[in-house]
């Protein structure tokens, strides 16, 4: 791993690295921040999962996490959302391609060659972070938009690698939501079948979560029919699944929301990762 | 005032404004946070300047202010650091012309027909705020390197118009520095004599300031040379000014440097304008 920045932050560390990545194929870029409690020992993890568009910089910068994590103590892991490079098949479209790879291992061409963030995010990046930072093996996921529904269909089919689980105005039902059916069918193929794997509201449905489960939403997104959180409560009510499903009146898609909200899913996460739970 | 975003942040509303501006002769943009206290009533106001290269949008996005803000009842305004636009003059480098008005009033051509930085701060833009917004007339003002020099010298010279002054690494001794020198010479001329007035060491030591001072500055900053802290700390203890110079260790000149002690500058306004101060 390679230092591209590092820099001081509330008493931690922020860092971001780039490495060769033998899943995605390509050099990828990640970034860390430690709170000042791992200069004691190692501390528990949050994966924070970002949206459409991003890469490892825009919550990094704009979410707001560290003054949080360094309060309570959590390591922050903000992957990139996709492969990159140009050798890496891409799409004029904003919501296909670099910046979208929706948390898949693809199977169809072009895309099967570097588009495997499912894989790179559940074992190589997580062993990367495991084996060289000063991490224990407590880990959290959480995310936005995309990102929220990374971080609930990877914490939903390896409750065995998380602890708890959290999602910012997540695509929470992408089987029904042209946020995820154009992406399945170029990423996946048209076999409906191997789209469910990767749909949180029907994971939740058949499988539902050891804990109890935090999602934050907008109540005035701008993006509600595509984001479907009416899909994911329902499912949640059904299974009499443990959790919180907040609708926060007047807040929109934007960073700002996240912001709002950052500090809350911090130290939902602390609770459960650090064992302070009242 | 033409509203180019708006989105609610932290229970209070973070606006972005356009508006022609008749002082710098061109249209301006400015960001203002209003906290949740302003739907009861007027609230103090806290002016961030920010730095060489900036818009009004970099505090506003990286700064972390509005989750402080909101907590204090301050409103924060963050004007652009220069008039923009293809008729407003400018300069291939980063420090010169546009994002790099230096709070003056220019006299020199091509830069005097825009370029009155000082006075769309101290007159155009304050009128703006406190006859549109919901504020009182307690006002307080910090910044970031060149908008810290900013806070610094409009404070010092308008003790009348603000309660409390701070400032992050600020630009401290310009008349001294390459940061200051280039810039005064082209907006200014060369007789150096107009110059003091842009320098805070130079203000404070024949001036002073009627409160306290506080300046954060970290110990590994890439531009110390630049900024040269020890001129005013020198001018501070000289002048037996109340106040404190915090040489911050470990801490470089980003934003993660003014993210980690935007809270406590928040928190430091709002104790003077609130009245809250123990």
């Amino acid at each position: 791993m390679e230092i591209v920045s590092q820099n001081r932050a509330f008493d931690g560390v922020q860092t971001v690295y780039r490495h060769p990545s033998n899943t995605c194929g390509c050099e990828m870029t990640f970034a860390v921040f430690m709170p000042p409690q791992s200069e004691d020992g190692p501390v528990p993890v949050l994966w924070y999962l970002s949206g459409l568009t991003c890469t490892h910089e825009n919550a990094m910068v704009k979410g707001g996490f560290q003054e949080h994590a360094a309060r309570e103590g959590l390591a922050i892991v903000f992957p990139d959302t996709s492969p990159r490079g140009d050798g890496v098949a891409d799409d004029e479209a904003y919501d296909l391609g670099q910046g979208a790879g929706f948390y898949v291992n693809a199977t169809r061409d072009p895309w099967r060659t570097h588009y495997r963030m499912y894989d790179y995010v559940t074992s190589e990046l997580r062993s990367l972070v495991t084996e060289n930072l000063q991490v224990n093996g407590a880990h959290g996921i959480t995310g936005h938009s995309m990102g929220g529904h990374g971080a609930l269909t990877i914490a939903l089919r390896n409750a065995e690698m998380f602890e708890s689980v959290s999602a910012f105005a997540p695509i929470a039902n992408p089987t029904q939501s042209d946020w995820g059916r154009k992406q399945f069918s170029s990423y996946l193929g048209d076999d409906e079948s191997a789209w469910s794997l990767h749909d949180s509201t029907i994971l939740l449905e058949e499988h539902g979560w050891k804990g109890d489960i935090l999602i934050d939403q907008g109540a005035s997104d701008q993006f509600l029919e595509l984001l479907r959180p009416e899909a994911l409560a329902a499912a949640m009510a059904k299974r009499r699944q443990p959790g919180l499903v907040r609708m926060q009146k007047g807040y929109d898609h934007s960073y700002y929301f996240v912001n709002t909200f950052a500090g809350d899913h911090v130290e939902w996460h602390s609770q459960r990762l650090n064992g302070t739970r009242h």
